[in-house]
């Protein structure tokens, strides 16, 4: 028998840290009957659940997808039509590069109260975790989130505007159009511009290359960087050496780097 | 005598709502021997601190300034070397927009600790709390933050580049350049596109006006809006009607708008 008030909760699971998640998303998760939830949330933040609440996995891990996005649609309004408050669970913020959108349409086409709870970008607080602000007065007053391509998996036109501004680039999910996305930097004078990548923010296993707009693609191959990674371009990079005590660090780390390639 | 262990914490207080902070914020907050906080965070987090913990306020209120920058930056150190842990509350992310790169200069240079704590930004929760996405497949495939202006409180040339581009461009702090800013969106062909204004987002006294390019700058002077507030620029803005049922919410909006106009 369906329930009288079927209700959705979009809640963002933050970048990584589980103690990167908001009040409002703990209670929410607490209270919820049904957890639908992706691959890049970790895993420990399930623990908020009441006893009985029904946890299942929706994402995609390694390229493959547990459930289609029409799939997970049907699961939403099925779960809240059958058992009341489902929490959608996602990483980072629901309203960035969060298909929600999809998701609370199928929901209001169900009569299905909807309601959305912000989380932690990836996008600002994974550079944050290594001392770049996305924002800096006198060097960058801007900045701009992208994942570098279309739809259809074409570069974005808006790539070349971003050359060309001021503004602290960031892009996500684009480890694999590097090459071709730094290209269209240089071809605006940025050859020089730093460039930080870094993998698994906030995370244990956070791992990062910083180089420049011409050397970053052949770095982060020789350092065997992939996604999930969150790629920053722009002069606030530099602040990275300024904020933290690691210049010696770094050095060391060169070092380390060119005795391997010595090696190879 | 100085303690042995300095050390300051930069907290993202969030964008209003005092559940929309992070669990790693209140347990920091919890930890504080001292909280130097801004105008924009919500009082009610002070109610994490610990008994005896010193609290003062440092931020800026109706654009006057309890204390200057370097103000704070030397009570920062001077707070820290005397009591050991500071936590400096700052509404929003600390590194959009957060001055936090003079805050961790001074700590650093007397050799007191620093850890960045991120915080929800308004730039991202504020549009959410409407039902504004910033990206949506298909719609928006990227977004730009930016004050709209450069240091010295010109418009800045990437207004322009934004303006050209795909991206939802969100605009903090520039209610006073509104006009300005809206006519170089204009001047690119976006007379039409929509325009959300949200002022004091994710509290009580939170209020929107929705409009294009081409009428918006009206529309917020009839209806008495004012800073804090966000700008969105981008048909994202137009799913907020799709997503809530407000619609006819809005035509009653519009309806009493029209008769006071009439009146007036």
């Amino acid at each position: 028998m369906p329930v009288s008030n079927p209700f959705l909760s979009l809640v963002g699971a933050g970048p990584g840290d589980p103690e990167m998640i908001t009040l409002k998303a703990v209670n929410t998760i607490h209270r919820a009957d049904v957890i639908l939830y992706d691959a890049l949330v970790n895993e420990s933040l399930l623990g908020h659940a009441r006893p009985g609440a029904i946890i299942r996995f929706v994402g995609k891990r390694y390229g493959c997808h547990a459930l289609s996005q029409q799939e997970i649609n049907h699961l939403i309004v099925e779960m809240a039509m059958a058992h009341g408050h489902v929490v959608r669970l996602k990483g980072g913020d629901p309203f960035v590069f969060g298909r929600a959108v999809e998701e609370i349409t199928a929901a209001r086409d169900h009569g299905i109260g909807v309601e959305v709870i912000p989380g932690i970008s990836s996008a600002i607080a994974v550079p944050a975790s290594q001392f770049i602000p996305l924002t800096c007065r006198g060097m960058s007053e801007s900045f701009w989130v992208t994942t570098g391509t279309t739809r259809s998996g074409d570069i974005s036109d808006d790539i070349a505007l971003a050359a060309r501004s001021t503004a602290t680039v960031v892009i996500l999910m684009a480890m694999s159009k590097l090459p071709e996305i730094m290209e269209l930097f240089a071809a605006h004078g940025k050859q020089n511009t730093p460039v930080a990548i870094i993998q698994d923010g906030t995370t244990a296993q956070q791992k990062m290359v910083i180089g420049t707009v011409a050397d970053i693609a052949w770095r982060a191959t020789a350092e065997g960087m992939s996604n999930p990674a969150i790629i920053v371009v722009g002069e606030v990079v530099n602040l990275h050496a300024l904020l933290t005590a690691t210049a010696v660090q770094q050095l060391n780390n060169r070092l380390v780097h060119e005795e391997r390639q010595t090696r190879l």
